[in-house]
């Protein structure tokens, strides 16, 4: 017998399932779109040199990949089996596509991304081998004019779906790298006291504490006091921006600040606040970087930054990039969870005798016809436990049942 | 430098391309919706087992094999290097999918499946490495009401992509053997005569009698003749019934004659054919087959048939099934060359000072706020060179244009 599960840590969705998941993205894509962004696709397989090029951090080690075919495969040189693999995420991908295509794209380009990633990590709840990332972006816009759309657009797209509460925090890689300085920490230092700062939310201060102090014996206490005095004061951010004086770049600063300023204002259903201990994990992020989380949820659903050097990367000049990836398959959990009561309206069904001659199928089809533009109407046989079947469509969702029975229709439900 | 195109046979979608292949789909979605059709999704992704079960006959030479990770692979056991791999098709997939959520699932179950497939085969114009399908299925009805309703329902789809004279052209797998048996080849030489028939198109009636000829000595002209007589007659349904008399099932021909029939009446935008020398490459159909042609076309623009035996090779019990696959990069291609010249209205484009103020940014996303909710907006900082810009935004499909200046919006374009 052949096996009938999904491959390990994929998914079957059914139709109701699968309903939602596509009145989520409508509702993403046409919020996004309203802000003037427009959706591209690019193949779910790329090259495996460009997913192996050192942008995607750790996801590079979660790669699923495609073993050569026919001659590629037997003449393989230094034993290099594959020449492709599934993509990661949708930013590497997007890099390749702009450069691809950027003749053809305007010099400011907002694009959307609504597709599936895979990753061959261990699966578990929530967590999935193949998973729908939406992504927006804007490539070509140095100021932050495109982090403020960025974040008001994805705020106004988790108001649309009805989710408030949610909250933005927000930093910034050159602020960290500010921090470090400021408590001299050696450049090649740095990356790993910002992975140990990255793993507050998991390990705790004494955590951080005894991770900075096995990088950098002696300074553990000096730096945690600082993000200590920064997160408990009223306001973190002038704090912050205090406590590092000529180390934080006046641009960065005010930066920051215009961003918190104008997005306080545009965004209703939340807030975005200053959060000198976020991290974010991808090694690409050059600028600003944020991450939401929604009220009552303790996980990210979502978060970005920006990326201007990964363009230059593939093409050999640098393009300001900033992206925002919402975390989709959480919040489809969330919302299924909230929705898990309602059902779907399925239309009208009509049943037909076992024996419907020809003719009388012709007949139903006919007054289907006009019918069918504005509704949905199914077409069955009917079977020997009537009732049953009667009971079975209602839980399907058919708002009305018809007999089709001598050239009539007699609704029975 | 890296990589900038697709994988080789892959294809970047711009936003104009997307926006025409998502107004296809939706229209394809609302129509077999309006037919009492759901869509599900299963994982481009599947267990090697299931994609090498003999279900995909050629297709299978095709497939992107994924490479085992980590200890699986260290330890591979016979050299096998690969446990998973992308689908070639959707119904062996669906398949799979019908036998995991049966019990879930309504007793006659009519799916709508669009999703991306890959072969790794040899590109060429209109032919793709990754590609869409669009698929409707039938599952749990044994009468030909799911012939009728898959032929209808595809040919209202066509009808409302502003696609007609479309032809189907129909037969049957069991007609066919009836057509074998009736020239006397034997047991083991039908699939080869089949496959020979199948190549009509390409190599011609000679082509065929030559290969029919190394099949069985002495026995083309008469197979040929026979063809001949029918394909050339004015009613070839009937004269192909009275050749092969008995050999033909009499449940077989009353099946036909009701499809052709009913679909002959509830079809308005092209006709339902009988087609004597339609074979169709796929292993797995038992009865019925068909295939859509556009006139103007000489290419196949879909088809499908009933595969009766296909479950039962999962589950152990055979469940009737029947399904329809347009071939949705061919009519993607058609439309897009229709189409060409359209422009996409894009809505309103908002120009603001490259230095505006923060607060000028407040003002303006407040203005934008409510004519989000039904058009689109974008915003964009003016460049130096004002009048290309404008210029590029009109050929990018922007109806009207403002600048944003001293608290003002000004009409521009």
């Amino acid at each position: 017998m052949l096996p009938k599960t999904p491959a390990k840590g994929m998914r079957d969705f059914l139709p109701k399932e699968f309903s939602l998941r596509q009145q989520i993205l409508t509702t993403i894509q046409r919020t996004y779109e309203s802000f003037g962004f427009t959706r591209i696709e690019t193949p779910a397989v790329e090259n495996i040199e460009l997913l192996t090029s050192k942008q995607g951090g750790d996801n590079e080690k979660l790669i699923f990949k495609i073993l050569k075919r026919g001659e590629k495969l037997n003449s393989a040189e230094n034993g290099e089996l594959c020449d492709l693999g599934l993509r990661y995420d949708l930013t590497v991908p997007l890099a390749r596509f702009y450069s691809n295509n950027v003749g053809q794209l305007p010099g400011v380009f907002k694009a959307i991304q609504m597709d599936n990633v895979w990753r061959a990590d261990r699966p578990q709840r929530g967590r999935y081998r193949q998973f729908m990332q939406c992504d927006i972006d804007i490539i070509g816009e140095q100021s932050n004019l495109a982090e403020i759309e960025l974040i008001t657009a994805t705020m106004q797209t988790l108001s649309n779906l009805g989710l408030d509460n949610v909250t933005v925090r927000i930093s910034d890689r050159r602020l960290l790298n500010a921090l470090v300085e400021r408590c001299g920490f050696e450049e090649e230092q740095k990356s790993s006291v910002f992975i140990a700062l990255d793993k507050l939310d998991k390990i705790g201060v004494t955590g951080v504490m005894q991770e900075v102090e096995a990088i950098a014996p002696g300074k553990a206490v000096e730096f945690v006091n600082l993000i200590n005095r920064i997160t408990s004061s009223p306001d973190p951010f002038r704090r912050c921006t205090e406590e590092l004086g000529d180390y934080l770049p006046q641009e960065v600063k005010q930066n920051l600040e215009e961003i918190l300023y104008v997005t306080g204002k545009t965004v209703k259903n939340g807030n975005v606040v200053f959060d000198v201990t976020l991290v974010r994990g991808m090694g690409y992020y050059t600028g600003t970087i944020y991450e939401l989380s929604v009220s009552g949820l303790g996980i990210s659903v979502g978060g970005g930054g920006r990326y201007d050097k990964m363009i230059g990367k593939l093409t050999g000049q640098d393009v300001p990039a900033c992206g925002f990836s919402i975390g989709f398959e959480r919040i489809a959990l969330l919302l299924s969870e909230r929705n898990m009561q309602n059902t779907v309206n399925r239309g009208a069904a009509v049943l037909v005798d076992k024996n419907i001659e020809p003719d009388g199928i012709v007949a139903v089809m006919e007054s289907c016809r006009n019918v069918r533009q504005n509704s949905n109407v199914t077409l069955l046989k009917k079977i020997k436990n009537f009732n049953f079947q009667i009971k079975q469509l209602k839980e399907q969702g058919y708002e009305s049942i018809y007999e089709y029975k001598n050239g009539a229709f007699n609704k029975i439900d």
